[in-house]
């Protein structure tokens, strides 16, 4: 609570000094230590306007390397960026593993400018458990968290402004944000009391720090980061593992079984609704473009199944400049250094547009976790990963059908054949097809928990029947269409 | 020229399915095969609105696997669009290799609206070349290149523009943008004739389209692409390697030999100047911060040549809300299925911030040539890509220090067995820097080329003497200093 801070703490010059040269020494030691050790460290500076955060920065930061830190400016969302789900561009600017992340404003300023009307976009309800889900996320990954709100007194911020519009150079930094803060200091007082009364965890530490001697503020900052990374980096690999797996009850029952695989449709109905439905997916694109709804279409399912080839008849009529289709392989490059759903923020659809996804983010639950490529705690993180990620787009406005389409072994196999048989179809198989085909078991088995434990009300699992291609081609076109006429109607 | 096309140019519903269904399975091989090959392919589709880019698109697009093509809409900037060099956003939107990136509006865009008043932001009038040096590049790099207008009239303009007025899904797609095209559209037209004029090339045509008829654009788009695709694909690497590395005269003069390496400065005078010139580069930040220049300032030299402590002393009293420091290794994932300057482009400052490289974009001419990560024409290339890099971030409106940092053989030999023998400087050399070092010889004939050929009156090179670190540090400072003041002078 900001009423239990002692705002007369003052350090001496003298001391200060003494502090800070020791200090410099370990934060600079530590740095190269963090890096070794990967670990990704995310420092998020609030406080009032004018308590000094540019100056305690500037000199925290002076006995590291600057190739390994990047300091984030966070203003009100750009026109472009209230386009997109509200965590999107904090996700999209943490630090690789290794590196460290300084947000000067943070995601925490959504909700504080929020208070005092300053922020003209709405502030859900719920933002403050979504953003500790946030969080949550990152330090799970590993990453060390660490939240400072630099703390003085109305009086004096009301001084320090006085003294700043004085001044020809810095005048310009007194503007309309600053003055509401002085104006409705209480309510934002109180923002921050129920932030930090709320918002508190272990892993995500706030620190409330007094800042009306910049010395005492800069010493104690520099204090506690040092001591955060020696903590993370005493922490043991097995320690650290403390995150487990939750336990997946394998049900006897495998929905999947239930999939009725004779499923049809006649050559002439097929010709017929095919179009229809097309054109009908093609005017909700235009009504999802002018109710600036973003629509997540992701495909999984077994090889051969007919992914692709669903695709091609879901885009088909649509308007090319509104939809985009994200082909899923491997990780690379920065993707393997930062937290699994990282690069699938970056593809998120624009409000208003289409993202479909050949592969998605439940690759984590099927070949990651069948072949082995993520530990056992890293998927069985994932579950609870995935539905706060799902829930992130929704809770933002969007759409999202998840479809699996499935296939018989007997079918996969005549497909396969098919392929191996068939001049310009021979591309398409390779040797890994026929390697993950020998692990089908597997794959159900995993599926069946997928399903079970990421089907949820606003982004249920969808699974079609693909044995027959028409079939589900026509599925998937009548689902997609049928979620956003619902989602349209609700707004009309 | 626009008044040479033929509008009533038609095509029957049968020839244009005939000519689709060869063309469709054409376009499907290609595109695979182009993906083979690793060719990125550019499409600029530009044309009066409602000439109806949308559908022609849509229809080319259908036998195209979508995991291989994107659609990127060209809007008019964004304000954050603004803060960056104009180009910049059609760089980082260029496709990687093997893959299709489709234009909807280009960076003709920036022109055209110009023409008609559009478009706010002021078109600077040697925008057409740096345009054709932008596109020289890419094709240089390998990419096919290929420039659609889709043309009507203006009377089928203002009928189509009718028809959708009276169609309330789609009466919102004429607009202010339409409106002023329709009004002034000789204007708009001189424009286009001006562009097609002189911003064709062979290697980035210009293709003015007849679009009465959408059939006869489709196919005739149809066409042009797979022949174009088909011509790329034929060529063998070795026709390719048209583009010759320049004749690069190795002057007997090395400029690295007239740096004079006995300079120096005393403790005193190194005590008094050092914060005094940190407190003045502080001000100039601030400056620059409120006229919106971005500053880059790229750091090369011998290893141990002492950039990092020289890039600290740099940044010490800097906001550090307003810099980054960019510490360049080998390329990664993407980076290296794009042109070489690409990742560079996504690394350029917002206007008013600093962007400091430890190494950066030179490793093109230093170690890729003497290792041979760069083939000949490869390098060779770079000199002038390098300086039409350098020139975009100064035309609009950069402020660009190159330093390289020297050093003697015998005083980096010094440095690295010091370097060897004290414990916590032992991470800072590795068998690489002896490598390296053994090719003394080589980096100091291409460091001679390369400041040669890329020192220009507007992005010199500045060459410290690095033997006493302490000099090396006020001169960066000193220089930086300088040319930010010029050309903030110059703004006042």
């Amino acid at each position: 609570m900001l009423s239990d801070v002692d705002l007369k703490a003052k350090l001496k010059k003298s001391a200060y000094k003494e502090a800070m040269e020791v200090l410099d020494l370990r934060l600079g030691i530590l740095q190269r230590e963090m890096k070794g050790a990967r670990i990704p460290a995310i420092i998020a500076l609030e406080g009032w306007q004018s308590a000094g955060k540019g100056k305690v920065l500037n000199r925290i930061l002076q006995p590291l390397d600057p190739r390994g830190f990047k300091v984030w400016n966070i203003h009100h969302s750009t026109d472009l960026e209230k386009m997109y789900p509200r965590l999107r561009r904090f996700w999209l600017r943490m630090p690789r593993r290794g590196t460290i992340g300084v947000f000067n404003h943070s995601w925490y300023r959504l909700m504080l400018d929020g208070a005092i009307g300053v922020n003209r976009a709405p502030v859900p309800p719920n933002l403050l458990e979504r953003v500790q889900a946030f969080e949550q996320q990152l330090t799970d990954y590993g990453a060390v968290m660490l939240k400072f709100f630099l703390h003085i007194s109305r009086e004096e911020q009301a001084d320090r402004f006085e003294k700043l519009e004085a001044d020809p150079t810095y005048s310009w930094k007194v503007g309309k944000d600053e003055r509401a803060q002085q104006k409705r200091y209480k309510a934002y007082a109180a923002e921050v009391d129920h932030i930090i009364g709320n918002g508190h965890s272990e892993s995500a530490p706030w620190h409330v720090v007094p800042a009306t001697d910049w010395r005492f503020a800069t010493v104690k900052i520099a204090e506690t980061i040092a001591t955060a990374f020696e903590t993370a980096l005493s922490q043991q690999p097995s320690e650290k593992k403390a995150v487990q797996a939750p336990a997946i009850v394998t049900s006897s029952f495998n929905p999947l079984d239930a999939v009725d695989l004779s499923s049809n449709v006649d050559d002439r109905t097929y010709e017929k609704q095919l179009p229809k439905l097309q054109r009908r997916l093609r005017r909700l694109q235009h009504e999802c473009y002018r109710h600036r709804i973003p629509v997540v279409i992701a495909y999984e399912g077994w090889d051969a199944a007919g992914k692709g080839g669903n695709i091609r008849r879901l885009t088909r009529e649509l308007d090319p400049r509104g939809y985009i289709v994200h082909g899923i392989s491997a990780p690379e490059g920065e993707e393997r250094d930062q937290q699994y759903l990282w690069r699938f923020w970056r593809s998120v659809p624009k409000a208003g547009h289409f993202a479909i996804f050949d592969r998605s983010w439940y690759g984590r639950l099927l070949v990651e976790r069948v072949e082995g490529f993520a530990t056992p705690e890293e998927w069985g993180r994932s579950y609870e990963e995935i539905n706060a990620f799902e829930r992130e787009l929704i809770d933002d406005g969007a759409v999202v059908c998840k479809f699996w389409i499935h296939i018989s072994a007997e079918e996969q196999l005549a497909r396969f054949e098919e392929r191996r048989r068939t001049a310009h179809k021979k591309w398409k198989i390779t040797d890994e097809d026929w390697r993950n085909r020998e692990k089908w078991d597997a794959y159900y088995a995993a599926t069946s928990d997928m399903i079970a434990q990421t089907s949820t009300p606003t982004a249920p699992w969808t699974l079609i029947p693909g044995n027959h291609k028409r079939f589900a081609r026509l599925t998937a076109l009548r689902t997609v269409a049928k979620r956003i006429a619902a989602v349209i109607a609700e707004r009309k």
